[in-house]
């Protein structure tokens, strides 16, 4: 199909789709003349997703570049000793994290890193004390210590309770059969668009009761 | 303080306190000379709260100035006829939310506005069916069904689960005593970073049991 067709199809400008090209995120059209390229069903896909991870994930374009290069790495015909798809997935949900390093966990209140280290053995959650897993919930709770609202803190097993049951979720969800899609594309979904739909049906289920106090 | 002083509580650099000033995030400060000023405990919090909502959150400077106009209502003596704390805090977190409008309606697929309707019922919630939570819901998960995730929507219940945790612990959360921060305040911070804290725990739990599988 050629530009206008792949516009219209995703709901997505031409310049836009010239600017992912350049930036990288999607691969160029096969050129039939000087000034005309043809574009494919894969393009269609690729570009759904740039448009998901970029307009409902919220990821920079930096983010998903470096997202779709793994992804790429993925689709290529396996030479000998190329990593396996599990690294491959590894890499792009790296990639899709927030990202928190050690600095983070240097500047870190002690007492925020003993109560998430805690709460980890607790739940039998197996993150390195120092990665970046534990380094972003600490983080947050910190800033939240900062503007005053200790209370997140206090009520941690909570909101712990939930993302139990969402992981719980998640794990089922990577073990139901899958389409087309390759594995790493459908881990990094799961985490990004997962994220949002959550905070999505937590805002819809603060209707209850209390109609219209969502957020 | 001076702007270095202020700098270094925050860890924000001078020329981001000065972009925030200019873009009206951060109140100026009271000038003691034609090129000094001076900034209170009241600057160190607010610029937390901007780095909070910028930083962790990922909210844009336009939705964050957005929020701090509504923070800077409710700061302000309450003249006649101005909209009760309870209104303050719905614009404020009208503000934070993504935005989603009845044109998402239009352009969903019937279908899925079917399953969340029925999903809503079934779980008592309130939210009006041509509304921004149900927009959000149905938006994602048809872009989830574009991606050939279909299975999301399959799963929908155990993601609601946990969603609805997470708003019973919100709600809990919001009756605990506050500390100085007014109520729009705390919602505000409430909803954003309790979605990035839900998240990060999220990735945190799924690395029960398989060890390093977190995203």
């Amino acid at each position: 199909m050629r530009i206008a067709e792949l516009a219209r199809t995703c709901g997505v400008s031409t310049p836009t789709i010239k600017y992912y090209i350049r930036e990288g995120l999607l691969p160029a059209g096969r050129l039939t003349s000087s000034n005309q390229a043809r574009y494919t069903e894969g393009h269609v896909h690729r570009l759904r997703l740039i448009r998901a991870l970029v307009e409902l994930g919220g990821l920079s374009v930096a983010k998903v570049r470096a997202i779709v290069t793994v992804l790429d790495g993925e689709a290529d015909p396996p030479p000998s000793g190329r990593p396996t798809a599990r690294t491959d997935a590894l890499e792009v949900l790296a990639a899709a994290a927030p990202q928190e390093g050690p600095l983070a966990i240097l500047a870190a209140d002690p007492r925020t890193l003993a109560l998430v280290g805690a709460l980890a053995e607790r739940r039998g959650w197996h993150a390195p004390a120092d990665g970046p897993e534990v380094a972003r919930v600490v983080e947050i709770l910190d800033t939240l210590g900062d503007l005053d609202q200790h209370h997140f803190a206090d009520r941690i097993d909570a909101y712990a309770d939930a993302a139990e049951r969402a992981a719980a979720a998640d794990a089922e969800l990577l073990r139901s059969p899958t389409g087309g899609t390759g594995p790493a594309e459908r881990l990094v979904v799961a985490a990004v668009l997962g994220d949002q739909l959550l905070s999505a049906l937590r805002r819809l289920a603060r209707t209850t009761g209390t109609a219209g106090a969502g957020g």
